[in-house]
């Protein structure tokens, strides 16, 4: 038995998000876009799927997502605070009822002294939110890969144990 | 011989930025992130790369890219001017002095009565712009691999016919 793909965990999260009748953002800092193309490789995605925003330079988080300047100087990008302000500016953005953000070092280089595979997502619902902080091995392309799969299998898993509207 | 992956098109996009000084942002529909992807798998992205948007649902490529309402009411959002507006739009946003955008049926079903492959991709640079209509075929992977595959081999030979500056 092989690890579900990426996209069979996004199949998944398009399923419940319509169980539940929500509607999903993302916002990307180190899976680039990955996230989104796992999302959007499931046939039907846009009954559900609103888009996202890929804020690879700083300056995107600050200015398209409206994280805070200072919440950067206090925390960097390699943060909590950062993922959960991304997934909130993202669905400020786009209206969409659920969000998830990915921050972190890909490698091969440290970024902000975090070693490569230092990683944070959040998950934001319409009643709260979930921080995951993740230590990953793996190279540039393992690293990316873990971080959609784990953020995806994570939001899957919470929206099973919502009850349906 | 097989074909260049979209991969090793996007490094020599990200090395022809480079010997130009330009900066590069994606906005996209059809391709749903995968352009992004393509983009920031290669190490060393961050040097020219700012981010994008993937406006999957209209009303995110009319608030968020600000795509006129006028214009998809006028042309649809499979347009070669919803492709540019998209462009346009995200250049704006993040200040990239290069953007590529992408619109289009990925299928399986059709959109604005347009069949599956069909697609537009613009390209902006800082003097000008390039529209392609590409009419694809293959399945929905094959149609979004294949956009992404044009939209970078088309972006990476324009830069190369740029002087260094």
């Amino acid at each position: 038995m092989t690890d579900p793909s990426p996209i069979q965990l996004a199949a998944r999260v398009l399923a419940g998000l319509a169980r539940v009748g929500g509607t999903l953002a993302t916002a990307e800092s180190l899976t680039g876009g990955q996230l989104a193309a796992a999302v959007t490789a499931v046939p039907g995605a846009s009954a559900v799927y609103l888009g996202g925003v890929v804020s690879y330079a700083t300056s995107v988080k600050t200015s398209v997502l409206r994280v805070p300047n200072a919440l950067v100087a206090a925390y960097g990008v390699i943060s909590p605070e950062c993922a959960l302000a991304m997934a909130q500016g993202v669905a400020a953005l786009t209206g969409a009822s659920y969000a998830v953000a990915t921050t972190g070092v890909a490698g091969p280089d440290r970024q902000e002294g975090r070693p490569a595979g230092t990683v944070h997502v959040a998950l934001l619902t319409p009643t709260g939110h979930r921080l995951l902080a993740l230590h990953l091995g793996g190279d540039r392309a393992g690293v990316q890969e873990s971080t959609c799969r784990e953020a995806l299998a994570a939001l899957g898993g919470l929206l099973a144990e919502r009850p349906a509207p």
